[in-house]
């Protein structure tokens, strides 16, 4: 194992390259490693020396390459434990909270795409990395290529977040727009965001709200610090939605989108969180939002409302996330990140009477 | 001077409150200095603990407050040098490289709000920073509330960045959407965004577009790489837009903005970038940027369009963003951010004949 060494190679990134493993060699692995070999980020020095995947004998046949720096290929998760990697890249699809746990507790910093690992564990996880002295960043778990952890996490650290709407599935959206647009059914719609790669063949846990909502628990970590569960968030189903009620929002001059809403009252120690498909007007930053984007408008105390806006599905929007946090990591590998202290609640309401008129 | 205590006090945030001093005592300064002793923001304890001002005399007088934890108030820089501030907030309007300077050296991170030092000085302060073990921070410089520093430097930093657009004026954004709304003069518009507070008297660096260059300058540098000054940054004034050319812009289906254009082509070495008025749609993100909105689209390589707007004059929104990275350096005091090594484009330029058509 070369921990002793990482310790003792200093910080300053010229020293030596930050080697990287990947688990998991799906849209998001393969996109990452792919990048990383054939047009790597300016900067630190970055050597992906692992990639990790249970049909690792399959996967490497279809991906061999000449290079002499060729990564390791294994389907054993102890071959990263073991290696000299300095950060895992965890993009499994299934629940991968033991893998986290187990690379925090080997060394390695944990660059995670995996939203339910984050939402169900973030602090226990976090507190972890900072007692090891390593990091775990999660930018690909929300919003795509939209920096909205770094934004709610760090830009706006020094504020007060009152409020966040957003755009948080790109496949939710997809289906809509697309319904909106050709007037189409809700399966045809889903067949051609399959055919695009911007949803799973069942794309239940999109157009419930469920996705959404593990995305939405996770920002009321980072923009107002309570800790909200995706099970305690209401959710509407999308997949009602069809050509008439498309028509309907026209005529009122506007839209349909799955938003996923939170609102935080530090004095009452109550949080509002939903997701559900809403009118939204036809000027706003919503209803411009089409196919897999995703959209977040947040209002703060002192600095009024910040806007963001980028693709939110699909392998190379989440590498994007996931390389950027890996940047982070190499730029300092010895950097502490604090822990988060949520608080938890007093209450947490749904969906009120008034969601349309309330809704963006 | 409490450096030596500083590197034994260990990096976890809650071992000792992080001092803060700010020079300058403007809208800016003190709009954080309110915010931090009224309102601070949740995370690592601040403590504000030195205000210098050159006429700290009297603005003490109307500042004064009764708390047991008032800050120092002085007119002598050197007063925070040898404190035991960990934290210098540079917000004097004037030019303040050598204040920057002096503070790094006396091992006091930096937070600047100062575009024209980061504009020509960020390679060289950067890397006084690092040698010093010090952090410089300047997401003030640029957009005000919108994190575009952060969205830029960090959140894209596996990227590779192709094209920026953006308003980056707030005071010229005011002046020509209130041009745009009321129909009334240039002058007229002026005088309003000074009563408004987001402008200055004389605001010609603001209308001419040099403010904006010296913001384009600086994400030049986070987002290519390259180093491009704001003198080689071709302007055009938006001085000369008046009623006349908003109604014909209307006629074309749009209206005007400033926009700040920066393109590079990393092969040929070329870098265009331009300020200039341009036409924008009615149904680009540029038009419905009102008032001293900013508003900025980022293409990138791998992961499409990313989008980010906010308010991008005042003392509230920009205190938004120095206090972002005051907790940033608060919650790791000891992290190293490596300079960054830019590059010499081999060719500038400016506006193209095909400006109007290029535009957003």
């Amino acid at each position: 194992m070369g921990l002793n060494s990482f310790q003792t190679s200093g910080n300053s990134p010229g020293n030596r390259r930050c080697r990287v493993g990947i688990l998991g060699f799906g849209a998001v692995g393969s996109a990452v490693a792919n990048w990383l070999l054939n047009d790597p980020p300016a900067g630190p020095a970055l050597e992906l020396t692992h990639i990790c995947d249970r049909r690792a004998r399959d996967k490497r046949a279809r991906h061999e390459r000449a290079e002499a720096a060729a990564p390791i290929w294994t389907d054993r998760f102890d071959d990263l434990l073991t290696s000299d990697i300095d950060i895992l890249v965890e993009a499994i699809a299934e629940p991968a909270i033991d893998y986290v746990r187990a690379a925090l507790l080997a060394g390695k910093s944990v660059v995670t795409a995996n939203k339910q690992v984050i939402a169900q564990q973030a602090s226990a996880l976090l507190t972890l990395a900072e007692r090891q002295g390593r990091q775990l960043r999660y930018e690909a778990t929300v919003g795509g290529a939209m920096p909205i952890v770094r934004v709610l996490g760090e830009g706006l650290a020094g504020e007060r977040v009152l409020k966040i709407d957003a755009i948080l599935n790109g496949t939710s959206n997809d289906v809509l727009s697309r319904i909106e647009e050709f007037g189409c059914t809700a399966e045809e719609a889903v067949a051609e965001a399959c055919a695009r790669g911007y949803a799973e063949l069942n794309p239940s846990t999109d157009l419930d709200g469920l996705d959404a909502a593990a995305k939405l628990s996770i920002l009321c970590g980072l923009g107002f610090g309570v800790r909200v569960l995706p099970s305690q968030i209401e959710t509407k189903t999308t997949a009602g939605v069809g050509a008439p009620e498309f028509r309907e929002a026209r005529l009122r001059g506007g839209t349909i989108r799955q938003i996923a809403h939170a609102e935080y009252d530090p004095a009452a120690g109550r949080i509002a969180a939903w997701v559900a498909p809403v009118f939204v007007p036809a000027s706003s930053l919503f209803a411009q939002t089409k196919g897999p984007g995703n959209a977040a408008v947040i209002v703060t105390a002192h600095a009024g409302t910040v806007v963001l806006a980028g693709i939110g599905a699909g392998g190379e929007a989440t590498a994007s996330a996931v390389l950027g946090d890996v940047v982070a990591i190499a730029r300092d590998r010895a950097a502490i990140v604090p822990a988060p202290t949520f608080i938890e609640p007093r209450e947490i309401t749904g969906l009120s009477d008034q969601t349309f008129a309330e809704a963006v």
